[in-house]
C-alpha cells in the first residue's frame, strides 16, 4: 500500500465569489479511517468545468456548505481501500470521480436500478453538496468511482468526468440512429468538440457550426460533413436556411448541446425536422425553454433535458476515449492557478478544456 | 357493387365562421371516375372534433380553401374501387378517413416509410386541406384508408379515428412501461376518457384529474388507481402535491394530453418526477411552452410534442376499440346539426364525443 | 431489535437424492455477527421451484456443495442490520431472496450496470452456490435482496421471486408490443398461470393452451382471450392450425415460457408468424434447441433465452401482484415436509404454486 | 422519354441446372403497356448472389417457374413512368430492384406498416417467383422500387441491394450499441467485407476472421480492432479461447452473419458472452440450429433469423455507401458470362462481389 501523507494540498472556497483559498496542509482520510465501502484515490488531474464558476460564483439558486472544496472531474488511483469493502477494485488502478460522486445505489431506487442514477434523490454532488476534486487526496464510493482503461492518459480521463459524459449522454437521449444528422453549435468548443467526435464515432453526419479559420481546420480534421461559418451569414434566419439546406433540406434529426439563450432556443427549434429532437444540457439559472406550441406539435418535435449521464454513461464515454475515437484537447494548468483558471473561463472562450495538475 | 347517387348531402364551410351551409345536392364521385389507387367510400358517421371548430373560426396561422366540406372522422364502407387499383380492400370493408387523408407513401420518404407517415411533407389533411369527412361520399386513397375491424360499430369507430389515435399515439411517446404513473387531466372529457383507457388498457397506473361526482364514476368505472377532484384542493400547489404523494412521493412518469394555457404547462412539468415526460397534443395557435431550464435539465425531463398518429398508430387504436378494451362515449347527432354541433363545442365541456350521424 | 435466537430450523441436503435432514438447531448468524453490507432476514416463507427439485436429485451439470441449505424463494422481514451498512432498508421492512441471491454490483460489471445483474459472473445462487432460503433466518446483502410491497402477503411474494420473476422477465424479452399474440402453453401450471395473468395486465392477447374444465375455467377467470383444450385435436399439427387461426391467422408474435423437451420446442417454432418470437425459460439439462434454418431465417424468427430476471424485473413483478393485477395460485406446506413436497413436484403436475411455511 | 426498344437481352433460367439461355431478343415492356404504379427500368448492373446459384441448381425446397430470368440485385435509372401513376420518382433517377421485388404495401398488412416488409405474406422475390435482374429491361412497382442517391456508381449499388442490405439488416437485429464487440467470420468474403464495414461506421468494435495475407491487409485497412487468422490455431476451441480474450475476456456481444453449418453454429453460440446475439443470415435448405438448452438459457442468449431487410433497410445501407463509409469490393464480368459466373461461385470463394455489366 502506498504511504499517504497526513496533509495535502485542497483549493477552498471560502464564500461566494471569495479569493480561493490554496490550503496546503489539508487534512487527508487515512487509510485505516476509512468505511467499509469505501476507496482513497490520489487525485493526478482534475477538469475545471464551467459549473465550478457558477457555483464559486454562487450563480446556483441554491446555497453551497461553505467551506467548500471545489471540482468534479477527478482522475487518479487509488491509494487504499476501506476493510470489509467488498469491491473488486484493486489499489494502484486509475478511477475517476465525477459530479455525481455518490448515490444511493439500493435495489428500491428506480434511478439507480434503471440507469439513471444521476437522478437518485440521495444523489451527492462534488465540489457543491460534499468536497471535490480540486485536492490531492480524495475518500469516495467504492461502488461508484468510475474505474478509468489503463492505457487512458490521466489528463485525458479527467476532462470525460464531466464534459465528456455531459456530451455522450446528450447523445444518447437525442433519438437518433447511425446515419441521421446533428447540427451541433460551439462546435469548436469544451463540450462541442467532444460531442462532435462521439457523433462521428457512432455513425452520425455532423454539421458544425462555430467560426474562424482555425475551428474549422480543426472540426474537418475530425471528419465533420459539413462546417458552418456563422459569420458567413448576415442573420439567425439565414443560418438555418444553411442548415436545412445541409441536412436533406429538411434539418437536421437533433440538436444536442442546445445553447442556453432563449433566442437561441427558440431558434434552434426551427432548425429541426419534423420529429426531431433537442437536448438541453448546461446547466444554468434564469433560462427558460420557450416554444410555440403549434409548430411544436405540428412537427412532433422533442425538447429534452440531459443532466450529466449514468455511472455507465461514463464508462462508455471514458471508452471511446481510451480507443482514441474521441480526443479531448486539453490545456493543462497547476493547481494553485485555479482561480486565475477560473476567471479565464468567466472571461470568454478557451480552446480546449481546462486541466488542473494536482500532483506536483 | 352499391349504387351510388348522383349526388348527396355535404355541410361546406363557405368562408372563416360563415354559417355552415347544407349542400343536399353536392355531386358525388362516380365509381367509373375513380382514379388507379382510389376507393369510393359511403361515410355513416363522423366525430367533430375541437379542431374542425377552429378550422371553421380561423383560429389556425393558415387560410382555408373556401368552399370546404369539414370533418376529419369519417367511418363508413367501401362502395367502389378504382380501376387498376392495386389492394386488399374489398366492396363492402368498413374503412376510415383521418385527420391526415394520404401521405406520398414513397419509399424515399423517411416519414411514410419510418411509421411516422403524418408528417409526410405531402400530407393531406380532411376537412383542412381537402374536403372532409362532414358528408356522406368521399373518394380516398387507398393505400391510405383506415381498414375498421368488422365487429366494430362504426359510431364508435370515428372519434377513434382522431380523439383514440390522438390519444393513443400520445402514450406511445411518453416513454412509459407498464406499472408506470401517467397523471391526465380533463380526464373525463373527449380525448382525456380514451387516455385513460389506452392507458390502462397496457397496465399504466393511472392518476386521473377531474371533477364531480359524475367524471368520478365514470373514472372510478375504468379502474383508475386514483382519482383526483381538483375542486378539493386550494390551489395548483396543493394539486401538484397530491398527485406527488399518490405517485410514489416522486410524481408520475409522463403526462400525456397536457393542457394547453401556459400556466398549466409550467404546473404540468412540476408535477413530474425526474426524467418524467409530459405530451404535448391539441393543435392550438398563440400559445407557448415555456419552462425554468434549470430545474429542466436537472431533472432530466422530456417535452414531447404528439401529432395525431400514424396509419399503424391508427390501426392499433381501433384494435383496443374492437377488442372492448377502450369503449369511446359518443353523443350522436344529425348531420344537419353540424353549426350547433360546432356551437356546443364552442361553449364549452360536452360529455363525451360528438359523433354525426351522415346517413338519414 | 428483535431478539435472534442463537439456533433454528434448516433443510439441509446432505448429498445427492439423500434424505433431507430437517436440523433443528442450525446456528442462526447474530446481528453482531453481520458484515456491513449484510442484514439479517427471518424468513416466514419460501416457494418450491422444480429447480429445487433438480438441484436435489444432481440433475445439473455441476457439483453441490453438500452439504447445503436448498430453496430460492424467500420471503421474511429484515431483523437486524450490519453495523457500518449503507442501506435505506429498515429492520421491520420485508424482503425477499431469490434464486441470484447476490452479484458483485461493481460500476464495472457491464452485467450489474446494465439491467442483467443475473448475468454477473460473480453471482452467487441461493440454495445451489449458498445455503438458500428453507431455513428459518438468513443473512444477505443488503444492496441486493429484493424490498417487497407492505400490503403483499408474504406467502403470495415468496413464489414471485422466482416463479413470477421468471415469467415476467420471459415477457420482457419477447419483443411484443400491447396487441401482440403470445401463446402459453401449460396456461394453468406453476410458471403459466403467472405467464397469462402478467401477459393480460399489460394489454397482450393470451391463447392459453392447456387441458380440463378447471384449468378452462381458472384461465377464462383471468379473461384469456381463447382458450385452447389440446385434447380436443388429434395431433400437434392441429393444435398448431388452431393455434394460427386463432392469432390473425398467422400465429402468435410471441411464444415465452416455451416447453423444454425438443419436438415440443420444433413445434413451438412452427406456431410463431413471420418476426415472432419463442422465449425458453426452464434450465434443463441434455435439451437441446433444435431448428430447420431455411425457415427460421425465411421467417426471421427469434429464439430467446431468458434466465430468471434481475433485481429490477423482481421489483416490477412483485409491484403486479401487490397491485392485484397478479394473483398466485399457491398451496401452503409446512416446512418440514419439504422432501415429501419434492417428491409431489417429481411425480407431475401440481396446481398452484407449493410454498413452505418456515416459521410455526 | 428515352426510347425504349422493343427487344433486348435476358438470361433465362430453362430448368432446374440447365444451361442459361441468352435470349438476345427478350422483348421488353413498352411504356404505353406500363400499368398504373409501374416504372420501368433501363437496369445497367446486377449484383450475382449465391442465392441465385441456388436457385438455379434447384436446392431450395420449392419449384421455380421456369422459363426464369434470374437475378435480384438490379441498379438501373427509370426510363418510363406508367400513366396515372402518383409517384415522386422521375424519369432518368437511378432506382435499385432487390430480391423482395414488390410486397402489398396496404396500411392493414402488419408487415408493410410495420417496417418489415420483406415478410409479406404477398411478397414477390425477383429470379425466384417474378422475372429478375439478370436482363436489360424490367418493369417494376414505383412504390417498392429502391430510390439510389445520385452520387453513386451503379456497380457498387448493385450488390448492396441484397449482400449490403443483408449485412446491414443482420447488424440491426444484433441488440448491440456502440462500443460493442462483434465477431465476424468469413470477414473478408461476400457478405463479411460489408458487414465489417457496416459494423465500423455504427461504432462497433470488430474482430475479423479470416485466413491469409491479403484478407488481413483488406480487413486491418478497414480498421478492424482484431485480426484473427483461424490457420493460426490448432482447433475451433483455441480460436474460441482466441476470440474471447480480445473481447474483454468474455466474448462478443454478437456473431452477426453466422455461419451455415451445424459445428459451426454451435460454436457461434460459445463464442458469445452472456446476453450475446448471433444472427443468421444466409438461406440454405437441410441445415439446423441446434444447442444446449441448459447453457442456452444459463447464458440468456439469442438467436436470430434474418432475412434480407425491409425497404427502409435498403435505403440506409445504399446511403453509407454514397456517405464513403462503406465500399464494396466488385468484380465486374459481361452479362453474357453469367453461367461461368455462377459456376466460378459454385467452385468457391470469390474476391468481393460479382456484378454482371448489362448494358454494352
Amino acid at each position: 500500500m502506498t504511504s499517504v501523507p497526513a496533509t495535502a494540498v485542497a483549493c477552498v472556497y471560502e464564500g461566494v465569489g471569495k479569493d480561493i483559498k490554496i490550503d496546503e496542509k489539508h487534512p487527508v482520510t487515512q487509510p485505516q479511517d476509512l468505511k467499509a465501502g469505501e476507496v482513497l484515490v490520489k487525485l493526478e488531474y482534475s477538469g475545471v468545468c464551467h459549473s465550478d464558476l457558477h457555483l464559486w460564483k454562487g450563480d446556483f439558486p441554491f446555497p453551497l456548505p461553505f467551506p467548500l472544496i471545489g471540482g468534479h472531474e477527478g482522475a487518479g488511483r487509488i491509494v487504499a481501500i476501506g476493510e470489509g469493502t467488498d469491491t473488486s477494485l484493486k489499489v494502484g488502478q486509475p478511477v475517476g470521480v465525477k459530479w455525481v460522486e455518490s448515490t444511493c445505489m439500493d435495489v428500491g431506487c428506480g434511478f439507480c436500478s434503471g440507469g439513471m442514477d444521476q437522478h437518485c434523490l440521495k444523489a451527492k454532488m462534488s465540489g457543491c453538496m460534499v468536497d471535490g476534486t480540486f485536492r490531492q487526496y480524495m475518500a469516495s464510493s467504492a461502488k461508484y468511482v468510475t474505474p478509468i482503461p489503463e492505457n487512458l492518459p490521466l489528463e485525458y480521463a479527467a476532462p470525460v468526468l464531466c464534459a465528456g459524459v455531459t456530451s455522450w449522454g446528450a447523445l444518447k437521449r437525442s433519438n437518433t440512429k447511425p446515419g441521421d444528422w446533428v447540427t451541433i453549435s460551439g462546435a469548436g468548443g469544451g463540450l462541442g468538440h467532444l460531442a462532435v467526435q462521439y457523433a462521428l464515432a457512432i455513425g452520425l453526419r455532423v454539421a458544425a457550426i462555430d467560426t474562424g479559420a482555425e475551428k474549422r481546420k480543426l472540426l474537418e480534421s475530425y471528419g465533420v460533413d459539413k462546417f458552418i461559418d456563422f459569420r458567413d451569414y448576415k442573420d439567425a434566419s439565414e443560418i438555418i436556411a444553411a442548415v436545412k439546406e445541409t441536412c436533406d433540406g429538411l434539418g437536421p434529426h437533433a440538436r444536442p448541446l442546445a445553447s442556453l439563450t432563449k433566442p437561441l432556443l427558440t431558434e434552434a427549434l426551427q432548425f429541426l425536422r419534423p420529429r426531431g429532437t433537442l437536448v438541453a444540457v448546461a446547466l444554468a439559472s434564469n433560462t427558460k425553454i420557450e416554444a410555440e406550441l403549434f409548430g411544436f406539435i405540428g412537427k412532433g418535435l422533442t425538447i429534452v433535458g440531459s443532466y450529466v449521464g449514468s455511472r455507465s454513461d461514463a464508462l462508455e464515454a471514458l471508452d471511446f476515449v481510451a480507443r482514441g475515437k474521441v480526443k479531448p484537447q486539453v490545456v493543462v494548468k497547476p493547481m494553485r492557478e485555479i482561480q486565475q483558471v477560473l476567471e479565464t473561463l468567466e472571461k470568454g472562450q478557451v480552446d480546449g478544456r481546462l486541466v488542473l495538475k494536482l500532483q506536483d
